[in-house]
């Protein structure tokens, strides 16, 4: 494929995507200029159009096209309650279950120190500052209950605890609709001290 | 994410790329947009371009920006053999063992009824008329050893020995470092019949 060079760059380009290496690189530059070009033109101009719109709503710093987010605006919801996830499809699963009606503050990112990303890579200054501004009475974390997002929970709850904030962590336990035979002796000791 | 729709547009884009399902799109825009809106431009840049620029050999069929591939007007090559594999991504693996200075025909894809793909989706005409041009002597067959690959070979092997091609096989058998132990049967019983 030495003659193609512009197949070439593609390739490389798409090998830049998360999870992709070389073979699916190629398998995916294959199928688009074997099977559908359209395909390929629809992904140049939803990948340019989504660079110039989408940025930070200014309050909640999830993705949005406007200053502030939908959420952010919508007075139906209860201000003085604030969740902090990790992501956008973090805060999606939260609505998901309908059983949230307050604000979000979307950290984009985890505390990793190991990775190199610290307070300042994720929007903890932010954080602490809407968090602050007197409408929030309790922020829930709802960070992952892996390491980075159990260590990011900590931080956080450490530093908005000391400035008199109410802060609770989302509930640890055996997953709904689970045997307790298969569930892993972490979770069940957590479930016996969270236990009501 | 509901008013972010330059982000679901990208999201429902890549989801079209072979082997990304929703949550693998979601975290390639996620990705893309948060940490590397440069990889996105340089992606969105290589694929409207190749989709300009990419075509088929007029000889070979394989991927080129040029009217004839490179290794088609290679001159040190051996004209009279003609080598025909699936994909490009076979015709490199077949270069990369340099046992081979013939030329190639790509079919681009395979017979696979089931999947609806006949004789017409794929350049069997195109490779009927290439093989009985004058040139070549030896047609030997590198599809893939997949059902649809030996039927693939199987038709073209049977239209060109009809017209007096010499038309030979990749040949089947243990795959070089393994042990008898772990190969498959049909592998073995095949290695047995084709024993020299």
């Amino acid at each position: 494929m030495s003659d193609a060079l512009s197949l070439d760059a593609l390739i490389h380009a798409l090998k830049r995507l998360p999870g992709v290496g070389i073979k699916s690189a190629q398998r995916m530059a294959f199928h688009l200029l074997q099977h559908d070009r359209n395909a390929a033109l629809v992904l140049a101009r939803t990948l340019e159009q989504a660079v110039h719109n989408v940025r930070h709503c200014e309050r909640c710093h999830t993705f949005t096209e406007a200053a502030v987010c939908a959420t952010c605006l919508d007075a139906q919801r209860d201000h003085r309650k604030l969740c902090v996830v990790e992501t956008p499809a973090d805060q999606a699963a939260l609505e998901r279950t309908s059983a949230y009606r307050g604000l979000y503050f979307v950290l984009m990112g985890k505390l990793s120190p190991l990775d190199g990303v610290g307070p300042h890579d994720i929007g903890l200054k932010k954080l602490f500052e809407r968090a602050l501004d007197g409408s929030v009475q309790e922020v829930i974390l709802a960070t992952n209950f892996t390491a980075e997002g159990e260590t990011t929970a900590h931080v956080i709850s450490e530093g908005l605890k000391a400035r008199g904030l109410l802060v609770t962590r989302l509930a640890r336990g055996v997953p709904a609709g689970s045997e307790l035979e298969y569930v892993d002796l972490g979770t069940i000791a957590h479930a016996l001290v969270d236990r009501r």
